[in-house]
């Protein structure tokens, strides 16, 4: 059974023009799916390869770091292509992870737009592929897609459960994108 | 009575060091201590003039303004001597004002502050006086002294009670400083 109040940092990303280097990270560390503990913020280069770094570093030098008990993504993307290499992130951080997707993502053309976009294309895709197996999970009136590493699926779905509240994403990304949004636009929308 | 998810803007500044311009300002539209509906952000000059303006005009602006009942200031200071003039900010918005102090401010410290380092300073003085007589609320375990305008102090009182969760401060306010502390410093502090 997993903890009402279990520890998960909500990860997201703001929204960001072309122009623009870099772009705002938030991380928000909630008790399931009820109240914020605290929040982190970094940054990370728009279609750059720092994603992965930025977050464990951001994860592991965080004085929330033994309570977070799992690490929840909206997507493995940040930044546009700054694909998150969920496979080194867990054995960096040793703290399981679980990726959000609201429908399935669509492999084929994500492949497309590294190669057509990326010389590097062959190791985004491979840090693609380390996310795993994307797993459905029916709700009664929605999917949730997710992929997961250090953590089983029976778990995985129960605290997907405890944290959803009041929209079709799980609170701690609901509210990270929030965040990210408002203080990108001044004022947040509601589409993570 | 109060609806339990009456809409309440908590608003917070961030920290800064005596080097910079600006700060940044989060509000967090809260539903009554629950759960947050968005999130606002503008800047305020440190030891500047601008609060109110920047406040009225982050409100006026935003599509949650019809929804917002009610706004809650940590104080009436933001950015080190930026005082928010709360007569004027109600005048502006039309939405009644509570600022919550978690102290009996010390009104003979702060006149004396403003005298010594601002010429302007009987201006400033003003705009301390209009935020009204400050009341004590007394609670359990601690008391709470708050201001108030556009609204009556049994309403004031009912808010504070619902918005009161997980700490001696409203949810909106708590939640604002987290905000706000964590895209200053990267990670969020606790002492709003």
């Amino acid at each position: 059974m997993v903890k009402e109040e279990i520890r998960i940092l909500g990860i997201d990303d703001g929204p960001f023009s072309k122009d623009e280097k870099e772009v705002i990270v938030i991380g928000v560390v909630f008790r399931g799916g009820k109240f914020i503990d605290g929040v982190l913020r970094t940054y990370v280069s728009i279609d750059g390869l720092d994603a992965t770094e930025k977050l464990s570093s951001m994860i592991n030098s965080s004085k929330h770091k033994q309570q977070i008990k799992v690490i929840m993504l909206d997507g493995i993307t940040l930044g546009g292509f700054n694909i998150v290499d969920v496979k080194k992130l867990y054995s960096e951080t040793k703290i399981p992870i679980i990726v959000i997707n609201r429908k399935v993502p669509d492999l084929k053309s994500i492949k497309k737009a590294l190669e057509k976009n990326f010389d590097d294309f062959e190791k985004r895709w491979k840090m693609v592929l380390n996310a795993g197996k994307i797993k459905q999970m029916k709700l009664e009136k929605f999917s949730i897609y997710y992929q997961n590493i250090g953590i089983d699926d029976e778990e995985t779905e129960e605290i997907i459960l405890t944290s959803l509240r009041h929209a079709q994403i799980p609170e701690p990304l609901r509210v990270a994108h929030l965040i990210a949004s408002g203080i990108v636009k001044g004022e947040s929308n509601g589409h993570a």
